[in-house]
């Protein structure tokens, strides 16, 4: 079986280098140079949403905010969108607008427009397929994964962990914070966690070169409380809900060491080293942990 | 039921308008104004291709190619694409770069960088969403479809009809040759035939507020060879098929009256009229036809 992670590590592997301003793999791609980013998300139904369980309204909702969280990523101003849909046939016209509402609703509230798209049907469950395009401040590169450095603060910009109570549905995506971090500081890097806390943090720490050394006691201060109601439920620790559910879309940014986080807001969780592994530090031990998170398996019965 | 076309309608009437230079419902939108254009185009398996029969580079050949095609229908150049895959379980990530290696040829020889996507994988057919942008020329806006007008030609770049026979897969995007048009003429009105000339020639009508008689003379002057073993295999007229089988990928084209288009290889095939409906043209008769040709139903089930 492989994950996701490595086959686009095998595509970057093939495809020859673009010069577009944006490392291959990054939240963004530059279009023409990294003045103007683009990327995008598709959901599917029965893995990213159930169509059987949540409104159309907050299903397209969704599909547009993963994308608008891409932006915070990068610190991009989200600026167009496209909506490429393949719906399940048996889905009604109105229920399609409803997904098309629920997305240009967000939208507008980020100052983003949907300008077109792509509509198909099929006999098997909807494809949803935003794409968008965001600006970068002038004179301000975008923020990429890779600028990570050994000392700095690994922060993140909200509680973690039990998003699949419904926060994977109706979260704000931190467009604005990541602008301000952007005019203010700028981080050295910035991810937003899709895939869980571990996972995003070890991508930072591969694009970087580096490691990281989570801390217990402080990610013990971003628990959700839905992390804690998962828990009572399934028995798993809060703390690998909060490592390894995903689905949040706060930020996840490394700070120079003498950066305070706190008056945005942030919460410290742990600290970038040299050493290229993941560490969970409890009690003055650290401990390897594996990056975890959620991954897309590719080929697994083949 | 409903049709791909009234669902493209619907989501239009409540869209609020986006200036960003082209209208809604084009082959491509305008990311922040004309000069920058983008498409999407999702290709799902068992309805675009089929992955028991073709091969994956072929696939990916496809998937990148109709993007170029839309490209050539705006006569923008393409720069750069994404490509969203959401990848049957049991495709094999060697099968996984054999398309992405399909496309990125395609892309490479027209000048064209896949800087990035998004992957994912489920235990439901394949389906493929790339998206691209592309530039117009300095000081040329793109050709629209809503420019025809009433006594300009209708010509196509090609014969027509039995795509199904495999030019459906290996199709050459007619970039090139748009740009040269784009340069020396340019059309009134361009789009590219990927659901039927009859559809795509009407689609062109109904943007731009005019009808077209098409010419069964003309029109028996570019029946593809593949049309015409279709016709002897499933004892439809080869017209039919020149009309409604679409995936041709050649552009139609309002040309003014005067314009030779045979000096770039085109084909007359018609008029644009007043009388906004479409006709066909036979022994100096003319009767109204259907629009035909491929469109996705939407909600047929509910």
């Amino acid at each position: 079986m492989t994950g996701e992670d490595d086959l686009i590590r095998l595509f970057r592997e093939h495809l020859p280098a673009a010069d577009r301003g944006v490392p291959f793999g990054d939240d963004m791609a530059g279009i023409v140079d990294a003045k103007l980013l683009w990327s995008t998300d598709m959901l599917m139904d029965g893995v990213d949403f159930d169509s059987s369980l949540h409104a159309w309204r907050l299903i397209g909702r969704k599909a547009l905010a993963v994308n608008l969280s891409d932006c915070a990523a990068m610190a991009a101003r989200p600026v167009s969108a496209l909506c490429g849909l393949c719906l399940d046939r048996r889905v009604a016209p109105a229920d399609a607008l409803d997904l098309l509402l629920g997305a240009q609703e967000i939208a507008a509230e980020f100052g983003c427009a949907i300008v077109g798209g792509d509509t198909n049907s099929w006999d098997k469950p909807t494809v949803i397929a935003f794409t968008i395009a965001g600006a970068c401040q002038a004179g301000n590169p975008p923020v990429l994964r890779s600028g990570a450095l050994p000392g700095d603060g690994l922060w993140v910009s909200g509680r973690l962990g039990g998003s699949l109570l419904g926060r994977h549905l109706s979260f704000t995506p931190r467009v604005e914070l990541a602008l301000r971090l952007h005019r203010e500081l700028p981080p050295h890097a910035m991810i937003d966690i899709s895939d869980g806390l571990a996972r995003d943090a070890w991508r930072m720490c591969e694009a970087s070169g580096c490691g990281v050394e989570l801390d217990a006691a402080l990610l013990g201060g971003v628990v959700h409380a839905d992390a804690h109601k998962m828990a009572a439920d399934d028995g798993r620790e809060p703390l690998d809900h909060v490592l390894n559910d995903g689905e949040d879309f706060e930020l996840a940014l490394a700070l120079p060491a003498q950066a305070a986080g706190e008056a945005f807001g942030l919460h410290r969780v742990g600290t970038f080293v040299t050493r290229r592994d993941l560490r969970l530090v409890a009690n003055g031990q650290a401990r390897p942990i594996a990056p975890g998170g959620w991954q897309h398996a590719i080929g697994d019965l083949a």
